[in-house]
């Protein structure tokens, strides 16, 4: 009988306060709920220290559920200087965790994710939510960058199957 | 005879294509200079590995010189929202690689540094690197963010001697 090979991805949805991760698994067409949670620094600490917290909470995270492919969210703000530089600096931390185990990281732009949960590349967080609800009914989330975490690794699984179809029909 | 303490500074000019570090020491009243250099990432690769190589290379940097404290240039960047999120994303893995090692981390707004070094909150390139030279006639650096990352250093070491005064004067 032929194993079927399950892949584990890991969805990240960075943030100085709070980064959201879920983790999926993808057997065979299926994907599958795995775990999510936040990762908070507290804001009356230091920088530095917040980014390590933010590092240590997500290689316990990696260290816990050894996923195979990791997903962060692209994140376009629009906001200001200072709130651009702050999400950079835990971004930066996100795609690190990952690729220092290894991990290749992809990225995917909010629209993207949008469009491939809820159909549209459009919609706000409750949307994404009820969806991530729909299509993972096993799924729980203690935060909104938790369900956005699970919603960028749908993403990636979706995107992933896409590309490796691509790859088996090229090699036929 | 009382040995005088040793205090080792890595300043740290951070970006995603180029991060500048400078160590050097304070020995006594004197500051001096140990080593800098430029950890550069290759902008043909994806962003995770970019990082990762940041962070390898400050951690080789770290392990080498053994800094007891690092300072950090605060950069405010007018530019727009995408640079300003690459640059964030350097900068935090250059405030998370000395946090790692357990050090405290300073920061320094890029005209505290100015004033520090030239004298005044503003100035160019040149009249930093002109500084550093005249400030630390032994210095070398291989570019303009290795120089200012001296600078960063310097600027601590002498933020962090007042403080030292002020506190043996409070405790007198």
């Amino acid at each position: 009988m032929l194993q079927e090979r399950v892949i584990r991805i890991i969805g990240i949805d960075p943030g100085l306060r709070n980064t959201g991760w879920g983790v999926i698994e993808i057997v065979g067409n299926s994907l599958r709920f795995v775990a999510s949670g936040t990762v908070k620094s507290d804001a009356k600490t230091d920088l530095a220290t917040r980014l390590k917290t933010l590092h240590d909470g997500l290689t316990a995270v990696m260290a816990e559920y050894a996923p195979h492919e990791a997903a962060v969210e692209q994140t376009f703000v629009n906001k200001d200087a200072v709130a651009t530089l702050k999400l950079g600096q835990a971004r930066g931390i996100a795609m690190l965790v990952p690729a220092l185990a290894g991990l290749p990281v992809a990225e995917y732009a909010p629209n993207a994710v949008k469009k491939t949960v809820i159909g549209v590349g459009h919609g706000d967080k409750k949307q994404i939510h009820m969806m991530v609800k729909v299509l993972m009914p096993k799924a729980t989330f203690d935060s909104d960058d938790a369900a956005d975490a699970i919603a960028i690794a749908i993403c990636h699984g979706h995107h992933r199957q896409s590309a490796q179809s691509r790859a088996i029909l090229a090699g036929l």
